[in-house]
């Protein structure tokens, strides 16, 4: 990577965050955030890794692998554990999984009542081949399983990342969090997810064939198929097995669900009055994204249009069934799947090519009509 | 049991059905099909067993428990397992569960579109504590793990049952189905809920801590906790790991999902033209139980009415908010949650008493507004 020349490194903490690839959409420089062009998104499975949407809240971090250290915190050891020890001392295990933003359409729901927060279209999602050490292997070195958690107390798998307004901490040599004043991106999961046979959460040092690139989490992140891209922790410095949630800013005041009357003004972070529970697990969403949301097109002879689009569950729920409706929701077709995901499984991902538009997943949920977003604090 | 005094057991092959409790609301007789007093259903976490519905297909078998076989025919042996043996060869498991029927609140269906079916309120749901053997760990004794089943390829587990409309098969015996021109009871489920140690599906041979009543499947039956209820079949006679789903009636042509426009004019079961996919996971759900549907009440002092109902999802997706409007869905309030099933792990199950109306699960999905049933073919 080059840096642009004559920054100012003192006065710019993001000088030193990676060149990307032009075509991304900027929704923000500083932290860098970019969607994928609508008309790309579906031209294969696998999302390139240059095109992929980011979404960072803070400087990208600058890990040489060589020197990384990860440390985890288990309830029976303490590992530390280099790229070369996740690669040697874990099975390999790949996958192909969905990550996709919370906020992915917030512009859309802008359309509907005045939201905060950054506009999106709906290209926050991407599909990629992972491949990493299985969380729950690493985990059970430490001396956490399926089976023992309970007992231990253990309910939530704690990330925490090395992206900081400040120096980061340096958990391999002892420290236990950031410094005083200084915050650092950190998020978790629910036990059952990080250690059942069937969530395929991986600690990732590769992405589509190539080591993680600087974006997405060099060298090691999370990748938590089926949940909310906030919890696919990025530049991970540590995972701790705890009895509560995170307490980091992602995962006590952001990031929650509520009901639809609670707005900026009246939300109860902490659920002592209202309902507040962290979003995990994502709902289906589907998309057209090719034409692009506003574009004028010609039909072709005989009046038809192509659309191609994405439709992609949580949870690992896969795609059923697609239909694209071309009058506004009176007639419906079913639309071809024309790439997939794993699917034998409870599928970790399903997303793909394909025309879309109204998705149903495998628990016959449909995707609400006129509620297109999936994040709904106004 | 008593049987009706003077019946003809030639003319009528329910004859010997059991004799019911006289508060079950009785939709159909022969088969039995019935549920629970509306009023009644949200007084406890735990429906009572002679209030719990009942859903029958055919006449209820009578299976003495001394003299009963299972048997289970895996990738690497067949076993003949007696009650005793079910109990003695495998660790007791107890989970709270809730049952659904797919035809649950079809008559609310009915003022949206006229459908077929036998018609149901909104009672066709209860939640019970049962005990049994898990079926992974009796799969695993025939030599199938989560490991070995997709190389084995073994991808689901056939449940046949022994309520037939002739003679039943005797598996122990080693028929390998009905004879010609009789129908039993037959499912499947994919295997890696079978298999998976969050899935919980059990052999019943407890229910609310009796003999699994006659009604209900006795000597055992397999709960399968977050599926549609015609999944957690009754009457055992036989498990079996297979490649394919099961070929029985109800498997293949009936419980499935279609598209809204797919009438049963139109309908292909066979899923060679559009998707035709088997029900299992159930989408959330919730409903007033008291006052009872169409009841008229007067209001306290204040002008308040005091409303008791259910909420539910499939998929061991956890209630995470329950809310009541009482202006037709312009104000909603948070109901409070009395009862909950275990949730700890992903909640195999989280009926329970409560105030609701519209529920939400731990995938931010909210039940549809008008939308109140879970079955669609028209
Ligand atoms: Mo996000
Ligand atoms: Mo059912």
């Amino acid at each position: 990577e080059e840096e642009p020349a004559g920054f100012d490194h003192e006065a710019n903490p993001y000088a030193r965050d990676p060149v990307r690839h032009p075509a991304l959409v900027v929704n923000s420089n500083a932290p860098f955030n970019a969607e994928t062009p609508s008309e790309l998104l579906a031209d294969a499975v696998e999302t390139p890794s240059e095109l992929f949407y980011v979404r960072n809240h803070l400087p990208v971090p600058d890990l040489a692998a060589g020197k990384y250290v990860l440390r985890v915190d288990g309830p029976k050891a303490t590992l530390l554990l280099t790229v070369d020890d996740l690669k040697r001392l874990f099975p390999r295990h790949e996958i192909s999984a969905t990550i996709q933003c919370a906020g992915n359409r917030r512009t859309e729901m802008s359309n509907a009542q005045t939201v905060r927060g950054l506009g999106w279209g709906q290209q926050a999602i991407g599909n990629a081949r992972w491949a990493g050490a299985r969380l729950s292997d690493v985990l059970g070195a430490s001396g956490l399983t399926l089976d023992n958690a309970d007992k231990l107390n253990v309910r939530h798998i704690h990330l925490d990342a090395l992206d900081c307004d400040g120096p980061c901490p340096n958990y391999a040599k002892g420290d236990d969090g950031p410094a005083e004043g200084v915050t650092c991106y950190a998020a978790s999961i629910p036990a059952y997810k990080a250690l059942s046979p069937l969530g395929d959460v991986i600690l990732a040092y590769e992405m589509n064939g190539e080591p993680v690139p600087r974006d997405h989490g060099n060298p090691i992140r999370a990748v938590v198929p089926g949940h909310v891209g906030a919890r696919s922790v990025k530049w991970l410095g540590r995972v701790k097995a705890a009895a509560d949630e995170s307490e980091g800013h992602w995962q006590r005041r952001d990031y929650k669900n509520f009901a639809p009357n609670v707005t900026w003004d009246t939300v109860d972070w902490t659920g002592s009055r209202t309902p507040a529970t962290s979003i995990q697990e994502l709902p289906v969403t589907s998309a057209v994204t090719s034409p692009a949301p506003g574009a004028t097109v010609d039909a072709a002879p005989g009046g038809t249009v192509a659309v191609r689009g994405y439709a992609w569950s949580g949870g690992g729920r896969g795609i059923v069934r697609v239909e694209v409706s071309g009058d506004g929701g009176r007639e419906w077709v079913n639309a071809e799947i024309v790439g997939r995901g794993e699917a034998l499984r409870p599928a970790p991902s399903a997303a793909g090519g394909g025309v879309s538009a109204g998705g149903e997943n495998r628990t016959w949920r449909r995707q609400p009509e006129g509620r297109e977003w999936s994040w709904t604090l106004w």
